[in-house]
């Protein structure tokens, strides 16, 4: 482990925890913000390398790569390679956007602070955008036809990226699922307290349905699920009703659940199921009312805009609400309380709460329904 | 007082708190998302009838309307009175904007909780752009070289709306500046405790200077202010060296300030000025260490984009950031926080706190500082 020292030694650089003495182009700015990052695979004493075996390309990068490229499998590849040896990391400089990786830890400098060991399976869960990157193949065993990349090459982890073991006992497509929205039920969990009511918007969702077992978790005393739809609103009520058949059997990479944790009677995941239109602020607010509401703690979980002025009429004098949501508009939840003389706390969904990986992975093992339903989103 | 009880009562449509009773078209949205709204004087229970005498236009649709009649005041005139005669409220439909107002108390409902009397002269703290309006003369005092419009006239407010009685003691302008700017205090003095060390970008403005001392009255150990430039750094150094001709008479309109109130001795408003780059992150962030920090608060009150990465990074784990620039970006500062890993709570600054108003007045009167720092930028 004391190779790599000589290495940032002789660069005169110290190493920061931000990564900044791998950033180098423009100099002085975030890795995230640089054109340019240094994939050097030697290592500071707070690194840590990666053996990188996939990549997971933000949706949006990848739609752009695929249309630019005309689904062309081979220029697809080339681009993905072309803008990792040319800026060192995996950010589509049409979109900004980045992704993220599972890989093997390698490395592990003396001074890191992230309780990694060599060998231990992990996947990321700080962007591509701001993650030292080398690919050593040509990326021959992925065929374009999804986000997915299987690949081989090598990542570097500063002191303060963060990255999560990935479990032994749940399929990778799960943990990573989970992974992908962890802060909402960790930063839900911070704010819920007992007795609370909390109105959950887009509770069928991924992160909506890890808030709601959160807020569930931390002694709520009633929780009501706003879905979009009747589909939805079933999915709610009991998530294996709609999936009997395809469910039963595991699918390819998909251990099988043990039978006991589907059967075993628990208490629902949310126990007033509503159905409005969460940009519909009277109907919205209307109807939490009629379930119980006003809520003291509302969580935003629909990825659709507009749905600030509900979110905030839910929600009772000194309550709060959390935007979990990138289609929240700053300026719209701050004039809309303010229009509505709303005395409400507002919070923006911060991805990184300590410890939220294994918190969301926790709840997902304790509550087969959420579990249930992110099985059914990634056999979609 | 009852006789606008038949009205209403003609009208079978119960009074809603939030003015929904008052929207004509279309029916069932929020009177803000509305076309036009019904500005019948007849009171509802909860309601109260304001004589307005003047309007302040909102900045961007004074800009546009100045524009598109290229300053013609006849034309600029009947536009605005053509706005509310066809909406029932002074809402421009190009900007979407509106404005606040300042008028008489004319009539109270038995119902209004807004603790209003009448003959009390107050200023609206919601938008125009939610307030049934009236307008009865020409607008022939309204030279249209300033958004300030001189009128006669009604407007109506609801259960849920804001409004401050304009105090005595205080230049009106004065008044208005504070008002405009009252939650940023009301919210920071909620957050900040007894031995906080907090950071304030942009505290030579309005609502950074008003923050600042709020933060002080809240028991903050450390104060440090941020500014762009040496100019901002003396001003909050001292803000009446750099005005001791102008200030000292009374300008038209503003009464004489009490000699006594601005030559006691005071603590200073900030115990450091940091002059940085806010959209710096890395070197705002080493300026705040430097200067004290990390800050255990920080208060965001520049009015420009890309401040996000700087405020988390000059902020400790565990504490807060506020934002109250309108050019925050949510996803920005969602993604930044969890791109550096910063366990930091992230609010929307909310524009109304109970008492914010009052709250941000008795700071003015308290802090001759931030007066000074006011009256300076009113004067420009």
């Amino acid at each position: 482990m004391t190779t790599s020292l000589p290495a940032w030694g002789r660069t005169q650089t110290p190493a920061s925890p931000l990564g900044l003495h791998r950033v180098l182009d423009p100099p002085g700015v975030l890795p995230q913000a640089a054109w340019r990052l240094d994939p050097n695979p030697a290592i500071a004493p707070d690194e840590v390398r990666v053996r990188v075996d996939r990549l997971n390309l933000d949706a949006a990068s990848y739609r752009q790569l695929r249309e630019t490229y005309a689904g062309d499998p081979d220029k697809i590849r080339s681009a993905v390679l072309d803008i990792i040896a040319t800026r060192g990391k995996m950010q589509n400089p049409v979109t900004g956007s980045g992704g993220m990786l599972t890989g093997t830890v390698e490395e592990v400098g003396p001074a890191s602070p992230l309780g990694l060991q060599p060998g231990q399976r992990i996947a990321t869960l700080v962007s591509l955008t701001l993650t030292p990157l080398v690919i050593t193949d040509s990326l021959y065993r992925w065929d374009t036809k999804s986000e997915q990349v299987p690949c081989e090459g090598h990542a570097i982890l500063f002191a303060r990226s963060i990255a999560a073991v990935l479990p032994d006992d749940l399929p990778v497509p799960l943990s990573l699922a989970v992974m992908d929205v962890c802060g909402a039920p960790a930063l839900t969990s911070r704010v819920v307290y007992e007795g609370a009511v909390v109105a959950v918007l887009g509770a069928a969702g991924k992160s909506g349905s890890l808030s709601a077992a959160a807020a569930r978790q931390s002694g709520a005393a009633k929780i009501i699920g706003v879905v979009p739809n009747e589909v939805e609103a079933a999915l709610l009520r009991n998530p294996r009703t709609t999936q009997d058949g395809g469910a039963e059997g595991p699918a390819t990479g998909v251990l099988p659940r043990p039978a006991t944790d589907l059967r075993a009677p628990q208490s629902p995941l949310v126990d007033e199921v509503v159905i409005a239109d969460a940009r519909d602020p009277v109907g919205l607010a209307t109807k939490v009312q009629e379930a119980g509401g006003p809520a003291d703690v509302t969580v935003v979980c629909v990825d659709a805009a507009g749905c600030e002025g509900g979110a905030i009429l839910s929600t009772a004098p000194g309550g709060t609400v959390i935007f979990f949501s990138m289609a929240t508009s700053f300026s719209a939840a701050a004039l809309g309380a303010e229009g509505l003389a709303a005395d409400v706390s507002m919070l923006i969904g911060n991805g990184y709460v300590p410890g939220h990986a294994e918190f969301a992975l926790n709840l997902i093992r304790a509550t087969p329904t959420v579990r249930a339903l992110f099985e059914r989103r990634i056999e979609q």
